[in-house]
């Protein structure tokens, strides 16, 4: 069943290492129908190289595996809790990527200081709260979801594609499975770029707010120009 | 039409990846026929991989499109404006390469603090002034070429062949659309070495003007020695 | 004799390339066989490239050659003394990676600040003292693995399956030669992370205790859920 | 003549770009047949993976070119007086390696932190003074050579293969060509492992002398163990 899904799903999470994003196992990608309310997940623990369309587990809105014979990612609880909360969305990725995460474990937002950031993320990148003990024990997957929707209470998803989960690292979403690929790219690179930034200037200050409504809204929303 | 630019551009293009200048579609390289009054640029948002020939699309000194069938890169606007301005180019390349765009988001200028600096760029590479709102809204692009324009009043663009828009990125020049390629990767690593450098002392000074005249000239102008 | 170990060691000798953790010859892979109390290691200054089954050295727990036309790597000794004080380990890698081995230069150990670090060390990758000149002197490969024991005095190496010997580099171990490989990868990767997180905030924070926990024991122990 | 020479230096020239430590055209390899008194060295700017063992240039020890259709590196005066001053050496390597340049533009010795740094380099890598405007406008390139002649007055050209040329980037020089390419590899990440170390903590010390010893003399000199 939904051998597309599955294929496109694959192919996103085999694109993490020629990005650069991972190393190791230490990412997954996700892809939804939201028609069929089933999403697509990589297994837990399964090396890129090896990955085939075949191996991608198929699980319901409420995390029941509906077809795969491996287990899925263990952060399959918080693709869920994102699907079910942004509506918009199609994909998501999760990474370690080097940047990203450190901004994680600092526990700074990523600052927009540039078109490069402004050309994806309306904003700054946003920080959910370290969970509570009590949230780790209990249901912790589900619960890092939660905290990020909870943080994106006002904030809206699909101007701000992407957040970093304290102490963790980043999550990413997007139209579809590769798209959300494509914004943990953006993520890390401006997470690199910020962080030079303010190396050479500990100062430097955020683009200008009419800088970033410019860049953003030339690639998104119904006035976008960028593209064919 | 300019079949052989076409190609040279296209290729110019590709080149931005295997030189690590560029992810995603972060980039764009253009040439110009100054017999013809045309300049090839690349289409928008087309990824490198995907890119032929073909696709590449012919632009008048006026921004008509005068061949191709996809719409030009957002950025041919700063790219008109600065084969207009400098008479002496034929190529412009725009990335948002690592440690150059960190420069242009941090507002510094890159100081010439070596003999690497010296041989490519002869004395600072200068920073473009922000743009006002209004500069923004009115004519984004072209008053990014501008204030490019604006900021080389007195430097001569041919012995400093690029310059970062603050809060952007780095735009570069050359003989042709490969020449400013070279200036592309020429600045990203002189970018990085200063900021090396100046982590290394903060107070590291600037090249004797009597070492940066010498290799400048050593590769370019008359008394060149360098090369073939 | 033991044609698979050192199938499996040559392999893993060759993998530190693909990794990115050495330049020119500076690492090694050993595996050990315990029914058979001998352990196979990489020839000494011999390229990765190079290397095949044959050239792997077959070496007794007291330090003998029992199999091989080549000298095994200088650092014998200090794989010898982990295999002997360490029974649960199964392989030993010793790299020059380069955050790690900064470091170790630094006389620091790497602080858990994060998820990244919690799945693969329970707690600091710790510091082994720098060695005497009397130690030096002595059996200074032997020493380097007494020191190293010596630090874990009151730590489970199969809990913290790394440390940095000040002033040299990284060691690290595993179930098997593969697996020990995999944490110079981990240890690479976070101290990398360490250092930048600390870049973005001098101050910021080890992970809270509960959450390193709820990593380390997601991917190891009988409670373990990661993986298929 | 020489066809032996010509080819391992070509082969140094193009091995360069694979091991990272140029961009461009920024770097030149020669070696030496003493017995012949001559030297083979990479034409000026010629791309790498153009270079042919027939476009090498053999030059005697009076800077006539001997043989070759191209002009030679325009560092060839520079490699010329190392020749002549260090009998010992066989093959020098200049490039602008980022990380050893931005030591030289800093205008700082790289101070031996650890073992990687021991195992190549018998004491801190030496800083050769800038040159005077006298010195550039006579002789630039023959006075780049002298000033390091200069700084070797008191140092074993042979336990300190390499140099910084202030302002300027690293030197370095070995038994043939491929060694001094070694070492240009070891100079380049010893650097960077300074730097990141001495970012962990600024006031971290050199490695105690007894290691520095112990490591250099376990690859170098008549009680050397390390390698076959």
């Amino acid at each position: 069943m939904l051998e597309d899904l599955k294929s496109k799903v694959c192919e996103a999470n085999r694109s993490l290492v020629e990005h650069g994003l991972v190393v190791l196992t230490w990412g997954n990608v996700s892809g939804i129908d939201r028609s069929a309310g089933l999403f697509a997940i990589k297994p837990s623990g399964v090396p890129y190289a090896d990955l085939r369309p075949d191996d991608i587990v198929i699980v319901d809105l409420d995390g029941k595996v509906v077809e795969g014979k491996l287990k899925p990612s263990s952060d399959e609880p918080t693709h869920r809790e994102l699907y079910r909360a942004f509506s918009g969305i199609g994909g998501v990725t999760h990474t370690h990527s080097r940047c990203a995460t450190a901004f994680a474990q600092a526990g700074k937002e990523i600052p927009p200081l540039g078109t490069t950031h402004a050309d994806h993320f309306h904003g700054p990148v946003p920080l959910a709260r370290v969970l509570t003990q009590e949230e780790v024990e209990a249901d912790y997957e589900g619960n890092t979801g939660r905290v990020i929707v909870e943080r994106f209470e006002a904030i809206d998803p699909m101007a701000v594609p992407g957040v970093l989960a304290t102490g963790h690292g980043p999550f990413t979403w997007g139209r579809d499975a590769a798209d959300s690929v494509k914004n943990s790219v953006a993520l890390e690179e401006v997470a690199r770029m910020a962080l030079i930034a303010r190396r050479i200037d500990p100062d430097c200050r955020e683009l200008p707010a009419y800088m970033q409504d410019k860049h953003f809204y030339r690639k998104h929303g119904p006035d976008a120009t960028y593209g064919q």
